[in-house]
């Protein structure tokens, strides 16, 4: 069999993410699996992401650490309060305190910079721009500038060696699609963690943005919340 | 006395770095001064970048840690030789193991992060693309791009509050002319070191690319590097 091509895949163990480990399988990518740990408030999603890379059986999984906290500015690495009980207009409306400053951006190049030492073109994103219509990092037109950035960046577009790609697959998909994609493939969302502020036992609190996105999702798709079960 | 605007300094404590922070400062720019600590081969810089910020009295400086020999793929970041007595023809020819994957891609966003979340709008990095023309990521179509993707990944970007601008001094500068700007400046280079391969004392191996480009950046400026003094 000849080795599959290599891709690193951002992966929080989170339901957005989960997904697309289990896309970049299905398009017969050799998945190198990278969680950043960054000081964020729901730190639970590491050991989730864990477990789950180990299930899915990938070829590597690497936690990197690196403390966002020293810059703050985000509900989820400084101490400013995760809202709750949001409605989907407010939602929908301007960009939350829980986005973190240039996170996607930081995420994306520490993905470029393991794939360039790997020899891949492939980077995977769990990115929506559903959701958060108003995150600027999950827009479209970001994806394609980063992309344009990351080949003018790495060797491979000196030498012509090849070009990065960075893979978006959910971004124009709703949370209901998401999920129906996933199951699709096999995902086990049982394992999976989205909440922005769960408690010390890893319980979601069934009140951020991400616990109202992911339980809306559920009951679009006609289905109950296996992680609820 | 109105505020000064706020700048995002990357700085490792080589000559590079430390001019274009004293050009930040001549700028009217409030410096906050960002140091990543990546495994490097040569950590002594961060020590010594710390004390040349706290010299030049920036607003905040900080050492972020990220653990990029997790990557590896370059000399200063694996187990792999850093290149000694190369001639100038050998320099010029390719992209040097020392390259590390990315790795102003990676400065760039974290950069971005902090100036985000200061709410800055100007970021600098002493990037010359003249020494070793083969680095991708020092090319100043590769800086335009990352501007471009700046622009786009953040808050500021949607709500169109400001625009990223990535200063880049140093890019068509001889290491001559660095040193002199410095001079005028006012910068000790006798308190930076460019050495990829320090011994445990910190001390210049007086062979690698990066010493033998900085010594005759000092020949061709007529002038003893006071830092072998």
């Amino acid at each position: 069999m000849p080795d599959l091509p290599k891709a690193v895949v951002l992966f929080s163990g989170g339901l957005d993410s989960t997904t697309i480990l289990a896309i970049a399988k299905a398009e017969k990518f050799d998945v190198h699996a990278l969680t950043i740990s960054y000081g964020q408030r729901h730190s639970v999603e590491v050991d989730v992401a864990r477990r789950i890379a180990a299930a899915a059986g990938v070829a590597r999984h690497i936690v990197l650490d690196i403390d966002l906290t020293q810059f703050g500015g985000s509900a989820l690495t400084a101490d400013i309060a995760v809202p709750k009980g949001r409605s989907e207009g407010d939602m929908a409306a301007g960009i939350p305190v829980t986005y973190v400053p240039a996170r996607n951006t930081v995420f994306l190049s520490l993905a470029l910079a393991w794939a360039e030492a790997l020899g891949a073109f492939d980077i995977f994103i769990g990115v929506n721009a559903l959701d958060y219509s108003g995150y600027p990092d999950c827009r479209p037109e970001f994806i394609a500038a980063f992309e344009s950035t990351a080949r003018l960046a790495t060797k491979a577009g000196v030498e012509g060696a090849g070009s990065i790609r960075i893979h978006a697959p959910l971004i124009d998909f709703t949370k209901q699609a998401i999920i129906e994609r996933g199951l699709v493939l096999g995902v086990d969302y049982g394992a999976t963690v989205s909440c922005y502020d769960p408690g010390l036992s890893g319980a979601p609190c069934g009140n951020c943005d991400a616990c109202q996105l992911r339980a809306k999702g559920f009951r679009d798709a006609g289905l109950d919340d296996p992680a609820l079960a």
